[in-house]
């Protein structure tokens, strides 16, 4: 049986995990949340998890009291986090949490040997070098979660030793496909949000919006699957039905295909290599009918070049693309800025913050704040 | 370096498996042709096989003539056929002949342990019992080469011990997709010979247009991954992009896809389970635009349900299936009977011929004569 850390439990991911661990012989040994206590209680009821975790001090606080009557321990704080990714015991830690704050965590537990069913993209963008560096000395497994790069992992398991020649990281395109940068320049909170395929969180939805979100996912399939940016297509697939795939030197390319719902890939990460039935309903091709691609618009999506520059460059360039695109969206969603300024705070972050090239964990964390002092200014 | 004997090298298949050996690593020890020796003659001098042969006995004698000066030993009829296959030193062999007399060389080839990279349909199709046997007995890999069959196998190398639930055969639906059995039944020789995407032989771009071709490929696919054939479905793809695909326990699909170009799935079928690159035209999704998926019409094509039938009976009754749509194609292709006359010939050679389960090599054959005289009477 599994032993399972979620970070992030109540969250878009975190409940959608909790939703298929009927589907999978695991036990719950860690819970977090940032603030969403009733959640966490009921979640911590159901799986009597050993510890859980929430991020914010008076959450921590009232959570404890609502579970005194329980054995799970309580936890607060970033402490609280890595303790839950690290020190619970767990073989496998689902990294759900959204976010910067994801990184210490998943570094915690890289170290202390537990597999990570990776959800947290900051974690490969911010310090993807550093991340997989670890993860090989320590002989750790990276399961990607995220549908498009789960697709290229199993995509991948038909390599057998054939090297990637190039990936093909399909993208919904969002709910302002075939916009200009001009129309989209004043678009409201609510339409960024209103997204075609995919039910996710706030940041992400922006993030799909602007199609920074598949900017960043070039840049984790980059350090996942070590290839260069060059090699990564990026496809625009309306119907989401595509998850990604991979093309061998002969030129056969292999997809994955599933209808758009997240708990397949959850599920694949924590039962890899096995496959076992999944309450996901199943994708009838000729129900489907029609699958269509385009090529994405980089003169109306401009994040996407901006990824391109950042994953070229590396060092600390994803770390400031991340942490100013974070700060950007969360002005854009207060209603500070409007939709066509975030991916210029961006642009002026990477623009105006030096470049380093060798990191280590401080200078990505520097590179962050920096990235979001820029942004925010 | 791989040996190769390539039975039927100036059919469609044949010449496409020459044109693509610069790019791998391979001598040819073997070719054969049914009559067509000028091009045997130009292949063997630019391959300088051991041997060839040419089917027809008159063929052959002007073959010996015209390769008098090479050191290329000429043979004929079903012997030469069968020593090219067992006894020119070949680590592989392409079975690229057309039609029921592919089985007996095949089935020496396997004997002795050689692997087959299987582009005759018949083979399976009327002793795949027999001839999935002869293969595990010996060790011995059966190889597709037919694009679909080739994409289950490559996305199959994605299942890691992983049973496979469900097969996704696709089919182009042919030149009379949409139309009805009646709009179909006297349609000419010519409409018939029409295929939107492929370019094949006569024969069996007939059976696309009768789709009995995707009858075979089910039956198949059957005996190759050894699945139920109720988890075979059938889906046409009018655009040829997605070869086929494979589905999961979890409902996850694994898709091959390609530009419609048989050289792809020949050389990977000859370089597996390396991959080298090939010289076929790469696919961009986003050129290819759009891909199509329906279910079959099981009314307008018959064919296709007395292949079902023939699947799950087993026994003679590929053979039956087999032998006697052979003889109606070729009724139909001399102009002796309409269009809509083939299915109801194999109908009634199924209906008439008595069912045998057990079936031994011989009762392959005679239940292959049988249909043939029944279709033909």
């Amino acid at each position: 049986m599994k032993k399972i850390a979620i970070l992030g439990s109540t969250g878009s991911i975190g409940t959608q995990t909790v939703d298929i661990l009927p589907s999978i012989d695991a036990e719950v040994v860690a819970l977090t949340t940032n603030r969403r206590i009733d959640l966490l209680e009921q979640q911590a009821r159901a799986l009597r998890p050993k510890m859980v975790c929430a991020c914010e001090e008076q959450a921590a606080r009232d959570l404890k009291v609502k579970l005194a009557d329980t054995d799970t321990k309580v936890l607060s704080g970033m402490d609280g986090l890595t303790a839950c990714a690290a020190e619970s015991g767990a073989d496998i830690v689902v990294t759900a949490v959204v976010g910067m704050v994801g990184l210490l965590p998943t570094l915690a537990a890289i170290d202390a040997g537990k597999d990570i069913a990776l959800a947290n993209k900051e974690t490969l963008v911010c310090a993807g070098g550093l991340v997989m560096r670890a993860a090989r000395d320590k002989g750790v497994k990276i399961l990607p979660v995220d549908s498009e790069h789960s697709a290229i992992f199993q995509c991948a398991q038909a390599a057998h030793g054939n090297p990637l020649a190039k990936i093909i990281l399909t993208a919904s395109g969002g709910p302002f496909f075939g916009k200009t940068a001009a129309e989209m320049r004043h678009v409201t909170r609510e339409q960024a949000l209103a997204h075609p395929n995919w039910s996710m969180g706030a940041k992400i939805t922006i993030d799909s919006a602007t199609m920074m979100n598949k900017g960043l996912e070039l840049i984790e399939a980059m350090w996942l699957y070590d290839m260069a940016p060059e090699d990564i297509e990026i496809v625009i697939h309306r119907e989401s039905i595509v998850h990604s795939a991979v093309e061998f030197a002969d030129g056969a390319m292999i997809a994955q295909l599933g209808l758009p719902d997240m708990r397949l890939p959850i599920q694949y990460a924590l039962t890899y290599p096995a496959r076992v039935p999944c309450k996901v309903p199943r994708l009838n091709l000729a129900e489907a009918a029609k699958l269509t691609f385009y090529a994405p618009d980089y003169e109306a999506f401009p994040a996407l070049n901006l990824a391109r520059q950042a994953a070229a460059q590396k060092g600390d360039r994803g770390a400031v693309l991340n942490g100013a695109n974070e700060a950007a969206v969360g002005l854009f969603l207060d209603g500070k800025i409007a939709f066509g300024e975030i991916a210029e705070r961006v642009a002026r972050a990477l623009d105006t913050i030096p470049y380093r090239r060798e990191v280590t964990l401080d200078d990505v964390l520097a590179a962050d704040a920096a990235a979001r002092a820029a942004a925010r200014a």
